[in-house]
């Protein structure tokens, strides 16, 4: 057999595999997936694509990532044909209980990242690439299968200017065009020439091909590996639904699998399968990136009279930890003279990556620099990490292990006003399936809780304050994930403040008046709002019956419904101080006030409720 | 004076106004509004702006959108020099109560759409030229100021290829090309081909100028009304600062105000400023769309014995409602045969509009239509509106009435696993102040819902779920915003198990077996979840002291949440059954066993609380 009767072969296999195993399962992608059985089998099995599949993490293995993964039916028959799924594991596609989920998930061994909402995996691929060609130094390429409907998706602009400015020339795009969407056409059909120019206005390298035509295939391939400083993006005319005339370009099939009781017309069409043929994969050069040694860091030292604000803490502890922690890796989103990632910018700029303002694309290349083996810090404004909660919701499924930063919290940023406050982050964050959201009070808690963040294997978000605000611990204070800081506790306590960030201080501050006018409250300082320090949340409901919590953030889903809900049972009344007017522009202690979080705002319901 | 020396003489008031404010409100964005300042002058004074001053929402007026939100100063003091802000009034920037916010919101009567968040502007000019072309067919033009920084934002390109394809020859872009952003420059600096090469790629018509240079300016605005068939975008080169010489074209000066010490000095720069000069705008054509008439609908009509999902119930609500409420336009994200929007677009195709794979464009343009007057439907799973977060933070800061479904909500939708499962979309929803959050479980209350949304003026987000469920209201059933249905009650009930969508009828099969076995449980359909009936709940807590809720979404920021702060100081014991287990694909069956929100777990859990 030749090597093109080869890949023939296993492309037949191939779609065998996709059209029997959807069949089976009574749903999935088919027609998706048969529309690039070539660009794929041609990829992996092609000689080209070099990977060891007893190894998928190993370091310098290729990249690929299914961006439209719906084609997951064909990213489990192409490792069916690569000898690593049996036909019998096949058929329990989107069975419970199966690896082989209905799109691609870390269950699956050979799943890069979980794909599946559309747009996402060209920048996971930036930040596989990046690794390779500037953390890693590997020379390892990444592949991207991308439909053309999603090129629709912003994000995919936002992760192709990036390419290129980052000159990722290891960085390959395929873009299926096979012209029909899950509605209908999409905008171009099968206008190549359209994506062609945009690829080329944006620095890329486009390679114009027929994707179902091995030759076209392997060249395309060859050539967008002699490209230089720039992605390439091979641009395919394809066909939906490939090889089986029933589905060929026809309108309707999206989504559907073949019924069972036309399958056995439809496998006729494939003529003869060699059920036995498996391709091989080549294998990637044994080197691994340069051992990254690890010195301790400097102790963190705030001199206790000068007020910081825990945003430029963020910075000064991602400066501080990098010598101990050399996988850390900083992404900002053109913001780090204010998320103070700029800090650590200065003294790594080698690991550190300018990501413009495409938040989007940030996440996603944080995702895959974490997939990598790097712990990426990735900062913006708080109320600008909304921009990506769908990248931010996704990472959780390719088990991430990411730390955002969203900095500007709350009303009290100020008189820049209401599109800069971040007042739902909270909520978004907590909504994360075992997701750590911490919110530190003072400098040093920040640079305590960013180290804790590092050590952490999961989503963390740390929440920052624009404000200075003073330094109430010491330097070696301890804070743990789940920990909580019982910083004013007195047998008389008629009430217990439970808050964090700037609300602490405000908590802290009435304290003070109160304890002036014989009225004794406790202050929790809730550093850590996910996971929660149930305990003595509870035993601060028992002692004092009463809790009040302050957050600068929207009442919805933040701080006050954590703490109800781990109280939920214990019968403590537990009130809430939240942002619930329209905010707006102002000084930060009028805001403070007008949103009734204040210390004059605590007062006032501390005595109400006595 | 000539007409170029009356602009000359604006611009000069303009930048003086704009120094004169910041400095006073010691913070502010005058670099990045200094740079626009001719092309604002020229564009507004030119005499080609037809805009009503003292008919700020005049439906054909021209529009002026700020993308770039930070150069509210600019805005305010072209306002100024039009007459309408008075020199005392714009000292007032940035101070508490006054109109004049850090960034623009419609506090302030000329600001068409809060901005401040980057990369949104154009979706919204998106929004008002699909209006005026297609619906109202008025000929005014949306003009939007966009800064180069943002353009990185990958929602610009999904506005600017929407715009293309939807040939919106009314839609003029004009991005104010400073070369310098937040942090440093930005990564195309001056070099304008870039730009230019990247509207023509995706269709837009490019006009290169200097934008400091008057007769260029208004050559451009010409030009571009003269472009047929496809929008324009003028790509002008300025610099951060123009005018005054220690700014201009200077790194580190964006978002700083000029000091106090240093105003004199600047405003010298600008020579003799005439503060009495002030400019004319052209009139607006008095035009009005046509009337639109509205009939009755036609009345719900569901058999009881025939499941239907919620989903589709949308789409047959749109289309029913569509001649009662002839401003209901509608959205969807090219899934309209998942999302069921489809079942409107048939009947009223002139209304509707696929906005493709780009939810955040979907989004800002749902925006855009709302200024206009009209209320818009927004679909696509409940998933990929996470994609559009930002935008759907940011419409209500523009008091948007746009009405956004969510469909597929849940583990229930099955096989096709986590990607596509939207189970944090309660949680986002219920943190937009006001926002309406609605979760129908059966087909009429659907259809009763989607009727109270399009009444009810603001934001409403709508759940619906995939699957068939029964039919279990009369056709006739009333349904209100911050309602509830208490669909099983007796006086020896041991539980109250609140429910909505899928859940609900969950509740209501696990009630039927309790019963069997001697255990009354109360069941009521909290299908409004913000705002909540918290007169039911409350007396619900009180007759059974013990609250079930039971949702299909993750824990947190959800019903369970939102129940527990209605009943918080009721000493009521809620109990909260949610997805708390990474989800996957399976059989919707199996889901909701798997993740313990099934009849089988709410049985369970009665059990364990006797």
């Amino acid at each position: 057999m030749t090597d093109l009767q080869k890949l023939e072969a296993l492309a037949k296999l191939i779609r065998y595999s996709i059209l029997v195993s959807t069949t089976e399962a009574g749903s999935g992608h088919p027609t998706s997936s048969l529309s690039a059985v070539e660009l794929m089998t041609g990829l992996l099995f092609g000689g080209r694509f070099r990977f060891d599949a007893d190894r998928p993490r190993h370091p310098n293995n290729d990249r690929l990532l299914f961006s439209k993964g719906h084609a997951a039916p064909l990213l489990y028959a192409l490792w069916l044909a690569a000898g690593k799924v049996s036909e019998r594991e096949i058929m329990t596609l989107r069975k419970f209980g199966s690896p082989l989920e209905g799109h691609p998930t870390p269950a699956f061994p050979y799943t890069e990242a979980a794909t599946g909402s559309l747009g996402q995996g060209l920048s996971i691929g930036v930040g596989m690439a990046l690794n390779a060609k500037y953390l890693d130094k590997l020379p390892y390429r990444t592949y991207v299968l991308l439909g053309d409907s999603e090129m629709a998706e912003g994000s995919q602009w936002e992760a192709i200017e990036i390419a290129a400015y980052y000159r990722l020339d290891n960085l390959v795009g395929i873009i299926d065009v096979n012209r029909l969407g899950q509605r209908g056409e999409t905008m171009y059909g099968h206008d190549l020439e359209v994506y062609r120019k945009r690829a080329a206005a944006f620095g890329w390298e486009p390679i114009v091909i027929d994707g179902h035509h091995f030759p076209q295939i392997l060249t395309a391939y060859e050539q967008a590996s002699r490209v230089r400083e720039r992605p390439a993006m091979i641009i395919a005319k394809t066909e939906k639904g490939k090889g089986i005339s029933f589905l060929e370009g026809r309108s309707g099939w999206h989504g559907k699998a073949v019924p069972k009781a036309d399958l056995a017309r439809a496998l006729k069409e494939l003529g003869e399968v060699d059920r036995t043929v498996r391709g091989t994969l080549a294998m990637p050069d044994e080197i691994r990136p340069a051992d990254r040694t690890s010195v301790p860091a400097a102790s963190v030292a705030y001199a206790p009279d000068r007020p910081v604000s825990t945003r430029h803490a963020y910075g000064a502890a991602l400066a501080r930890l990098a010598v101990q922690y050399p996988d850390i890796v900083v992404l900002d989103a053109e913001v780090s003279n204010s998320t103070f990632a700029e800090i650590f910018a200065k003294v790594h700029p080698g690991r550190f990556f300018e990501m413009y303002v495409a938040e989007q694309n940030m996440t996603g290349a944080g995702l895959g620099l974490s997939l990598r083996g790097k712990v990426p810090f990735v900062s913006s404004f708080a109320a600008f990490l909304t921009r990506a909660f769908d990248q931010i919701r996704m990472s959780r499924y390719s088990a991430a292990n990411i730390k955002f930063c969203g900095s500007h919290c709350g009303v009290s940023i100020g008189v820049d006003g209401s599109s800069q406050m971040g007042l739902e982050d909270i909520a978004l964050f907590r909504t994360i399936l075992d997701g750590v959201v911490l919110y530190p009070s003072d400098a040093v808690a920040a640079e305590r809780l960013v180290e804790e963040a590092a050590k952490h294997r999961g989503i963390v978000y740390l929440r920052t304050t624009r404000e200075d605000t003073p330094v109430i611990y010491r330097n070696d204070e301890v804070f743990r994930i789940g920990g909580s800081k019982v910083l004013r506790r007195n047998r008389r306590d008629v009430v217990t403040v439970v808050a964090a960030g700037i609300t602490l201080h405000e908590a802290l501050a009435a304290y003070e008046e109160l304890k002036a006018d014989g009225i004794p409250i406790g202050v929790i300082d809730l550093y850590s709002v996910k996971p929660l320090d149930v305990a003595t949340l509870i035993e601060a409901a028992r002692a004092t019956g009463t809790i009040i919590t302050v957050e600068d953030h929207y009442a919805e889903g933040g701080i006050g419904e954590a703490v109800r809900s781990a109280l939920a049972g214990t019968g403590a009344r537990v009130h809430s101080l939240a942002v619930r007017k329209l905010p707006r522009s102002g000084k930060p202690r009028e805001l403070l006030d007008y949103e009734e979080i204040s210390r004059t705002a605590i007062m006032r319901k501390v005595r109400e409720l006595l």
